[in-house]
């Protein structure tokens, strides 16, 4: 700590995420001294993080080492490090070096993991996607299933090697699902000699009673269609009860599958542990209406640590433009604070939803204004890569996308971490 | 195995490096069935190695699936499976899980590995760079030193966090340095806020007299001055004699130093134990003038895994275009066999020897006419696009590097496969 940063207001934020680096943004110019920390170098773009896991995209397309983003930013010192705690009385953030960092404001950005609700022990056999590993993990699962089926010769095996189950029929397991139909019918089928990957069993299973279950009921209707048209298996109203390295069971049957992967729920971060506060069944911190936690009016959480509700009562969906107008919002009342003022309580604004399906198709909902099919997939992608952060991811993603479309040829389709042993 | 390749004349392929793939290509058209068999689903364009652990390049940019670039050839079989022997007397190729391959004609393109030369155990501390997960692992280490230093207040810890030694002043070597130097200097130094990025150290040590020593003498002092201009520490005459997580050791000093890269030397792959035949000290097959094992005119071995002598007696170079020229040349044989014919003895053609130095800089030999400077490493950047293999990786490379040159930005400055925890 320098003498400069010791004089100005200390913000410590904790998570580079979406709510993390637009409260960095909105305190541009403020008279504060920022610590960015975070366990990873990258600050990640999660709404394309299935294409890494389906081989669409390479990693460095969709990450941003933090420290670059913040470059221009002297008043912003970004920290590579693992929290541990906030020792609220001291108003310190712990690290899990012994180092501590003291603060005059802390922001909790710290996001959250897929959750097994119960069942951990199935997440060596059906991983989740949240992070760069996690695609990457998913996409070798994915590929080397393939390869393995290539030299199968018992047909119960083959078959378990060619069915790929996604639990969960949210965005992430429909757009899941529908890349991997894509990947085995258009993308693998001339590479292979011995099985017909057109012939790949993709199977999302659901526990509610629709896919999309926050989209309008008619979009969710036609998501399952689409996805079925391309092949999907759609099975809905069917919780999984058991999950192991040879299979998934769901309404009482079983089914052989060796890649399985997990959409179906996720768990706050512990930040409501650090700091000894209510939260919900998910692990979400219950903040007060201007995102500060009870008790503590010189912490705030924001994104999918916390949980809120909208102008409706009902909970802020866990998607990036809800993290960043809280990070902006957050931002903004520690300016005001700054200046003895205070502003009226968080208001969410939803922009919309999107959920691609497949290669060409998509849903969204813009509330008023419903769209589907190829239209929507055009907004979907050219929405995606808008807000993709500088020109030259933008141009990366579109090259690739490009290629996906005009050849059916996805860049990423390497077996890494792990030589062909490493699995199963 | 279906009838139809029971018929045809069986050649089995082992590595899909340079070697073995220009084999295929050049055996398009031939009666013939290939497997073409390697422990990673893709083939990897090792020249620009060295910028992906370098964060220059995204992994994909530089490799790709196997079975891809066969997928228009429906006479060759891709298996992604790791080969454990060859049994010479029934003619199989032996894989790990217990299955094996018949061959009528068998090509060994299996390459070399970075080797220590009886000090396996610096491997840990000093690791090399022959595959996407070196680079990755390299690439790591690199960026969690100036992640560290960032945070770290003792000064002679400071200085060892900042001091990366490069061991082997070969092309691998010089281009480390040179890279490395270029990331410290320009590419990190706006984006951290307690240390100087730009006094890293960057130290290039090598144990015979001169840097670049495959190149004439005057390129050789050229890249030495290059490298020392852009502020790379050249040490020559002086072999590593001691090697921890601490540092190194060479001409009877210490050195303290957190990132030690190893490019000094390769063993060939066991290509030779599985044949029990005659190699070298680097475990290099000594093949026959028609490339064939002595003693198995039905085998032949191509690449860094043999050594051969070209017309002047000199040993060919383990560089990609050797490796092309033999995988050619063993095609054309096996077809000139299969017409009752035969070939004169393999010529190595020597195109040139080339090597970046830093960003804007490289020398080339082209035997008589000798380039350096920035003509060379525009010669040098286009050769490279030219032998990446598509469009969408020519276009994608050329954007980098455009990034890179204009912006000083390194699109994949990724730390993975570990959060900050996991290292030292």
């Amino acid at each position: 700590m320098t003498t400069a940063q010791k004089e100005a207001h200390r913000v410590v934020i904790v998570g580079a995420g979406f709510g993390g680096l637009e409260t960095v943004f909105g305190l541009a110019g403020a008279p504060v001294q920022i610590t960015l920390v975070d366990r990873r170098n990258h600050h990640l773009f999660q709404p394309l993080l299935y294409q890494v896991a389906t081989a669409s995209l390479a990693t460095s397309e969709i990450a941003w080492p933090i420290r670059y983003l913040v470059r221009a930013r002297p008043d912003v010192t970004t920290l590579f490090a693992n929290v541990t705690g906030v020792d609220a009385g001291q108003k310190r953030v712990l690290l899990d070096d012994g180092d501590a960092l003291p603060y005059d404001t802390l922001v909790l950005a710290t996001g959250a993991r897929h959750a097994y609700f119960g069942h951990d022990e199935w997440e060596p056999f059906a991983p989740g996607l949240k992070t760069l590993e996690d695609a990457t993990t998913l996409r070798r699962r994915i590929l080397v299933a393939f390869e393995r089926a290539e030299r199968e010769t018992d047909p119960a095996r083959l078959a378990a090697l060619l069915t790929f189950v996604i639990i969960g029929a949210g965005p992430t397991g429909v757009e899941m699902a529908g890349t991997i139909a894509d990947l085995a019918k258009d993308t693998l089928a001339p590479d292979f000699r011995n099985i017909d990957t057109r012939k790949a069993r993709v199977v999302l299973v659901e526990a509610g009673p629709r896919v999309l279950a926050g989209f309008p009921e008619d979009l969710s209707a036609y998501a399952q269609r689409s996805l079925e048209e391309i092949g999907v298996e759609v099975v809905l109203g069917q919780p999984v009860t058991e999950c192991s390295a040879d299979g998934v069971m769901f309404g009482g049957n079983w089914l052989d599958a060796k890649t399985i992967i997990w959409a179906a729920g996720v768990r706050a971060s512990p930040a409501a542990e650090w700091l000894g506060v209510p939260a919900d069944r998910a692990g979400r911190l219950e903040v007060l209406p201007d995102l500060t936690v009870p008790g503590h009016p010189d912490i705030f959480a924001v994104g999918d640590t916390v949980v809120i509700a909208d102008a409706n009562g009902k909970p802020v969906p866990g998607i990036a433009p809800a993290a960043k107008q809280q990070g902006r919002y957050v931002a903004a009342l520690i300016n005001a604070r700054l200046n003895g003022r205070t502003l009226p309580p968080f208001r969410y604004k939803h922009a919309g939803s999107l959920a691609q399906i497949g290669k060409r198709k998509a849903v969204i909902d813009f509330g008023r204004i419903k769209l589907r099919g190829n239209l929507a997939w055009w907004i979907w992608g050219i929405a995606h890569i808008y807000f993709l952060i500088g020109l030259r991811n933008r141009l990366s993603v579109a090259l690739s996308w490009l290629w996906i479309h005009a050849r059916d040829q996805r860049a990423a389709r390497l077996i890494t971490q792990g030589s062909s042993k490493v699995v199963w």
